[in-house]
């Protein structure tokens, strides 16, 4: 697969476990999944990244992930699918790329996800023993607010000399023209030209890709792909203004993100537009509650979507 | 249980699996852990806290840490035993705390561990849940470095008034006595009296002790237990002379958990004690290089340990 163009993360949508299984606590809706990532495909997102931090992949046992991944690339068509396979342990990241690999995954996204804080060394040697067992290309995914790591530009590079790395999913950039293009050219002085970057932060997004970023990892486009994919080819194509206009039409967004968490708004958008049911996140992580669900509806109407 | 004096943390020692589990890559030692645990008890510590961070819960399955509760509990003899139930979904976390009361614990430790940051409503319903499943008391485990979770006095204040909850492990206090002391004095303006405050942070123990802390959660008791019992019992005399000194002693160890983090030089130690094997610890995470083994080696003859 191309790793350019807009990718889009759908949610892993949960629902109350049946009473009888009294800790289960929450099962995955698979209906509302598959029908998530049908709709993804039906827009013509260039891939889909199925169990992202969007996709709640932190949350679920070995055997809903495996089950997930087999969900993703049965619903998504002809369209490529990332498979997140991030844990805290290397066996079970190993575990995770065995039944990745097996659903037809064609590509993984792996970060650095950590409960004691990780050295650089270690870090590496994470990526060396996953890039040894894959036959799919790797997306390494950048996230510190919630891996706790922080890559260097430096660590990015070699990690991006290992056979196999696809893509590198990089923290959102600053939106001001000049200084998301230095950002970019920051990374590149260090990253081969084989090896895309995709920006992330959706708010970042069109400043990301007007500065040369070649992918959007998009949480946004996993409720509203239309509106992401018109986003992402108007930069492409260097409309660069319409780009930017679109970016600021969900500024709302933008600013609810930050203040709520983007995982936490787009469960809200999703229940808003009736994809899925109420109360879909993993506790002890809660949905929104009534002010925030009604600055939700008022995001998407100052944005032009239209419900139903 | 009482939650006062020393706490010690031991390690679970892993060790790699038979080559035939191609990915399972690491099973715990159980005689070494049993024998770690044994130890403990031999020495007098007041309580024991299996499965802490030290004790790498957070890398193992559910079925690893129920069978390492069963052998602490067993290899405790009559000395209360602390279960850490930590995990990042609340339904993972209610399936520990059944493991945990099954195999005798005494008490559960639950940190408010997190991928998605987690809101201050969020934590107190996630030990609001727990609560209302627990027959024994809860520590409440303060440590953002590794759960990404930031506790307000306050917050900790709202869920001392929870029924059951037994003592607060909080993070390292300064070392200076006036800042300490009103370090611990600001816990106690929102804290009730029933729930003890256990100070963390081994290097801010001697510290945490003489501002009044009642406990002491201790990573380094989880490998010498009799040095950091002389430290405890001199501060609970009120010698405080004599703890300073012992704390003084141990300096070399402070420096070097700070270089290195606490579990991968308390690994260290173990294994220079013959007390565990090599590469014991969850990769990604890795045991010290020759560099840092030779300097956990200096700072045990510091300290005066003598080995074997």
């Amino acid at each position: 697969m191309k790793f350019t163009g807009l990718c889009a993360f759908p949610l892993t949508p949960l629902q109350p476990a049946a009473a009888a299984l009294s800790h289960s606590g929450f099962a995955v809706d698979e209906a509302a999944f598959a029908a998530l990532v049908e709709r993804l495909a039906d827009a013509g997102v260039d891939s889909i990244g199925a169990l992202g931090s969007t996709g709640s992949y932190a949350y679920l046992s070995r055997a809903e992930r495996a089950r997930v991944a087999e969900l993703a690339v049965q619903s998504a068509g002809t369209v490529p699918v990332v498979i997140g396979v991030s844990a805290l342990s290397t066996r079970e990241v190993l575990a995770n790329v065995d039944d990745a690999q097996r659903a037809g995954a064609s590509a993984v996204l792996l970060a650095p996800m950590s409960y004691q804080r990780l050295t650089e060394e270690e870090v590496f040697g994470l990526y060396e023993r996953v890039a040894a067992e894959l036959s799919v290309p790797v997306v390494v995914y950048d996230n510190p607010a919630t891996t706790g790591f922080t890559f260097t530009a430096g660590l990015h590079g070699r990690i991006a000399e290992l056979p196999g790395m696809g893509s590198i999913k990089i923290p959102p950039v600053p939106t001001s023209p000049d200084a998301a293009s230095a950002a970019v050219a920051h990374y590149r002085e260090h990253i081969p030209a084989n090896v895309t970057l995709g920006v992330s932060g959706d708010g970042s997004a069109a400043a990301g890709l007007i500065a040369g970023c070649d992918a959007w990892y998009s949480v946004l486009a996993g409720v509203l792909p239309r509106e992401c994919l018109d986003l992402t080819r108007a930069a492409q194509s260097g409309d660069h203004a319409t780009a930017a206009a679109i970016s600021s039409r969900f500024a709302p967004f933008w600013d609810l993100f930050a203040a709520h968490g983007s995982l936490r708004v787009v469960a809200a958008v999703a229940e808003e537009l009736g994809l899925t049911g109420p109360d879909a996140l993993p506790h002890p992580v809660r949905g929104l509650d009534g002010v925030g669900r009604r600055a939700v509806a008022a995001a998407l109407d100052t944005a032009g979507v239209s419900r139903g």
